[in-house]
């Protein structure tokens, strides 16, 4: 199941950056499961990774080659996370790399692995590095939409964004991909998303940038609390738009910044929309809290309810768990007589009592809608937070329970 | 659904404690929806409640009778929680107290409200004080399994236990009844527990001991991550048994706090068995970390875990998801390399990898069985923590999305 209909985009084409992909039967043999990324030497790349200590031994190693060197390739597989696969992970992972970097003439730190897929299982080296040469002879710029198929896993659908803007008459190229099916498949590579702009910057500013844009995305979303924040976001800038963010003013750089913001949060949202079951895209924005972090934790108190989520699997207006999950957040010295609430705009709560005019007529006909906001006035501060997820139904339920059957 | 059978025990009769039941028809005309517990002057009472933000009511009220006055009755009502229901629900609870204290010859803050179901609705005062009467004439030191029963809401059975220890030659009694399934139900009434000892103890050492006790019970359950921490759990010391608590040794002191605990456990553990469509009841015991708080919060990064429980749900040895909820517990330095698992026993995985022993038809069948213990070695200190939790089943999400229909 799935939200909405959202079907990939025309991609810009970079003259630095090439994918192809190619099949090499890890899993499964309809589908290419391994996608290859070269970048010229004039691309920037900046990375942000899972927090989670058991992370598998692709991401131990792209962080290490990380700081080693620059970026060239980017190897991606599917089917398999290389996770809880101890020192034969490493050891699979590197015949990967190797293979990688000789057949592209440059160092094995200059190769980034990411795998996703079951845990625990041995990484088949063998088939990937044998489809390696085909994979290489498919390098294009072309191939974006091809990569956005080749890097899922459970998701129903292929995910992309492409877009542009205009800074002082200037075109800025935005190309963004991503896989995920709700962060709850049971691997440490269950997110991975990879986007290019052609913009030019530095290595430092471009990392700042990621971490900004990357905490109002793709750490805002959660299908359930298994959440690991991220597993792997790839930020690429290519410079070939001419434009040099760091002689940018102020202005400008907030410009991009909020722009960037914007096509990371569309990508990000279409991992909730095929969120694992999701009957519903729900965006709870929490508004005039004393801090952002608060914001988030009453955002969160009620994005991981299941309680909620049941209810919003049912078309239910069942405000009282609303009011619970928004008292069960841990929030200092809170006034709940200030609390609002609105669905869609329309008011549900207010001074911390239901209003009136939100009859069962009324609830039952916002809560059958497929996109849903739920939006909260704390009425103690400027600050806020917007964040998104889906229902948790029987489909839910279904897809874990049976996933390795 | 529940798991095991545990049918309510032979009671024990403190001659200071009575209880008496009545049916006022709040939501359902079958059962007895309102009990009456009457405490003797001698009774010592200590109470801990709720930390919802958005707590009822009667806990407000509660709370604040505590602090004013000794307690004389309590007085409980299903089928409504009072709670999201404004001044108006102060209104009608002060009815019911103030309808009590008359009754019972006592000042208003000698009473104290408790109210369980659902919430946003007027609570009936009416209906709860034209079965007063009854409830008064019906006060019977024989009646905790009739009050065990008229506390229940969705539970699908009515929760006690009952016991005794011998401390020098002297008998100390124990009864505790409980009501919950789950904690999960849309109100923040979810979970009560009333629980009377034979100690005489002062009013401070009592506090301390509920405190204690409740901590290493009723706050290490969880169904799901709705759990309030608890709604109310009630401690009543009658001083019948002849033991006084402060004039104990150290060592007589640790034995009752230990026996406490343990009954405590066992009362807490019947609600997680009632869990709202629980088919398997999980301990997860979490050793040789650090500190408390760490195994605490790999012990709820895994009872917590959808992933997990739809995993335990279909008796799939899914260990990848074990790992995955263990890696996310914010642990400083967490070393997994270090991590062992152990299912009822057996082993899983050694130094952050899984054994060899552990095969997919060992992990089936341990899988399997109704009783589950996850023990999870940290190897990084001396504390420990154990919780119980049950598993997410069909069941529940069809029980929480069609509760108010």
């Amino acid at each position: 199941m799935a939200t909405g209909v959202f079907p990939l985009p025309e991609f810009h084409s970079f003259n630095s950056i090439k994918l192809g992909t190619a099949n090499a039967g890890i899993k499964q043999s309809v589908r290419d499961d391994v996608t290859l990324i070269a970048l010229d030497e004039s691309v920037q790349l900046s990375a942000v990774f899972t927090k989670n200590a058991f992370c598998a031994a692709p991401v131990v190693l792209a962080k290490t080659a990380l700081e080693k060197a620059d970026t060239r390739y980017l190897l991606i597989n599917t089917g398999n996370a290389n996770a809880g696969t101890g020192m034969a992970g490493f050891v699979s992972a590197e015949a990967c790399i190797s293979a990688v970097a000789e057949r592209g003439g440059v160092t094995a730190d200059a190769v980034l692995p990411f795998s996703t897929g079951v845990i625990g299982e041995p990484l088949p080296s063998d088939k990937i590095i044998s489809v390696l040469d085909a994979a290489f002879e498919g390098l294009n710029v072309d191939h974006w939409d091809k990569a956005a198929s080749a890097i899922l896993t459970t998701d129903t659908r292929p995910k992309g964004v492409s877009s542009s803007m205009l800074l002082g008459g200037e075109q800025l190229r935005f190309n963004g991909i991503c896989k995920g099916s709700g962060m709850i498949n049971p691997d440490m590579a269950t997110m991975l998303a990879y986007v290019a702009i052609d913009l030019s910057i530095s290595g430092s500013s471009l990392d700042d940038l990621l971490l900004k844009v990357n905490a109002q995305s793709f750490n805002r979303i959660t299908v359930d609390s298994d959440t690991s924040t991220n597993d792997a976001v790839v930020l690429m800038a290519t410079g070939e738009s001419g434009i040099h963010y760091d002689d940018l003013n102020a202005h400008d750089k907030r410009q991009v910044e909020q722009w960037l913001t914007e096509q990371f949060i569309a990508l990000s949202q279409l991992i909730v929309r095929d969120g694992e079951g999701a009957t519903k895209f729900i965006e709870v924005a929490v508004e005039n809290g004393k801090t952002e972090a608060e914001c988030e934790a009453v955002g969160y108190a009620i994005a991981h309810s299941p309680l909620v989520k049941t209810a919003l699997f049912a078309s239910d207006p069942n405000w009282g768990r609303l009011l619970m999950a928004i008292g069960k957040a841990p929030v200092q010295n809170f006034d709940i007589q200030k609390v609002a609430i609105d669905i869609n705009n329309v008011p549900l709560v207010k001074h911390g009592e239901k209003v009136q005019s939100f009859t069962e007529e009324v609830g039952q006909k916002l809560f059958s809608e497929e996109d849903i906001q739920i939006r909260v006035t704390l009425d103690r501060g400027d600050c806020s937070a917007t964040l998104w997820t889906s229902d948790l139904s029987f489909e839910y339920i279904k897809i874990n329970a049976e996933y390795r059957t």
